[in-house]
């Protein structure tokens, strides 16, 4: 059975503007290569309602799960979860179980509950919670949708509530091989060596150092024979080529 | 006139299976604040034909400018140029004067041009090349789509060679505040701001440092004294609620 795939979408002005570099990206990327979830595609759109409902819409309907970050906070700006709800059809309003969650929180640490924060408990009709063990606003699922925070410290703690409640596929191994020549001086190997392991994802990446080009070269898939015995074969493809 | 739009498409299995961070998006994002267009979208998607043909006619249909980053080396999984050809609906082989690029270039360097690097030399019809200074493997411009590499040097060599063919609007300025208070704190005033001057993005960026929540006030727009202003009374409005 093929691992299910999975896209994200980041809410994301203050990346889109040159401000911030993105960091969730990168943790649920291998967050989710552990589980054996297979990202297929980024989108990282601007806080305005039709972009998110229509991202939301597009990859909900073409992967298997999806995740977003940001824009589940108190502010004007913060809209995604009324988007997701509106892109899955479900109505939204403060639910008492976010609430309560909130409610606690702030009791706990002597701040209001004002009216700005009280937003963060609007989630959409038939959405399940998803734990926030740092400032308590909860994320949510609706459908096959993870609705989680931009902060970096809460969306990785929210993608550990959230992925071992999914079912994943064989985790997604792979080896590589750093060489000190051109991609071109390898491409035709690693042709070769993608027609012999169709199973195998074949991959080379290649960069410049001190001026000096190299190129990593990465074999992907998710039984470990298999990939010894191509990197064997690349290692003596390359050394003899 | 409303700044131009834009959105950059990464063709980025590494990107995707965890392996390396984007470099090239913080990039492009900066450059394109200063001189003025609006970079509204970023996809992310595998080498993979139907998804990149795809981004490309979504992209292109709906925005300014689209830049690409990445697959368009000498490997059999350097598919971009070709994706895009189709995209765009234009024919593609090797042309004369980016092979006469690739032959100066490898003759100078006493390096073979071999059947694989000649792949470099493919080119849509009707496409206008972006100069590549550090390997002299050229990007391209057809229609609103420019496609660069996307080793991180290469493509920051190609976005300059490329911006200043490119009719920008009014740089995006950017004022922020650092204030060490919740989101949920400032919720109000931000919001009356946003109403208070229309003209202007307001956003605000959550953090956690050392456990403790602040907020970074941001202020975006062209005109710097509705900036100033505004920085003005958002000081007044933190300060004193």
């Amino acid at each position: 059975m093929p691992n299910p795939t999975a896209a994200m979408l980041v809410i994301g002005d203050e990346i889109l503007s040159g401000r911030t570099r993105d960091a969730n990206m990168h943790h649920l990327a291998q967050e989710l290569v552990a589980v054996g979830i297979d990202l297929r595609e980024v989108r990282i759109v601007k806080d305005v309602p039709q972009a998110i409902v229509q991202a939301v819409r597009d990859l909900s309907g073409t992967y298997d799960h999806v995740f977003t970050s940001g824009g589940i906070g108190p502010t004007h700006d913060d809209i995604t979860s009324d988007c997701v709800a509106e892109a899955m059809g479900a109505g939204i309003d403060v639910r008492d179980d976010a609430r309560a969650l909130l409610e606690a929180h702030y009791e706990r640490s002597g701040r209001e509950l004002n009216e700005a924060r009280l937003r963060m408990a609007r989630v959409p009709e038939g959405a399940t919670l998803i734990a926030n063990p740092i400032s308590a606003a909860p994320g949510f699922t609706i459908g096959n949708v993870h609705v989680m925070a931009g902060v970096p410290e809460i969306f990785r703690a929210m993608v550990a509530s959230v992925l071992p409640t999914l079912t994943g596929g064989a985790p997604m191994l792979s080896q590589s091989l750093r060489v000190e020549r051109g991609e071109g001086d390898v491409a035709k190997p690693l042709r070769e060596l993608a027609q012999a392991f169709p199973d195998l994802s074949i991959g080379s990446y290649p960069f410049l150092r001190d001026g000096m080009q190299g190129t990593h070269l990465v074999v992907r898939g998710t039984d470990p024979a298999r990939l010894d015995e191509a990197m064997n074969r690349l290692s003596a493809m390359v050394v003899d080529g």
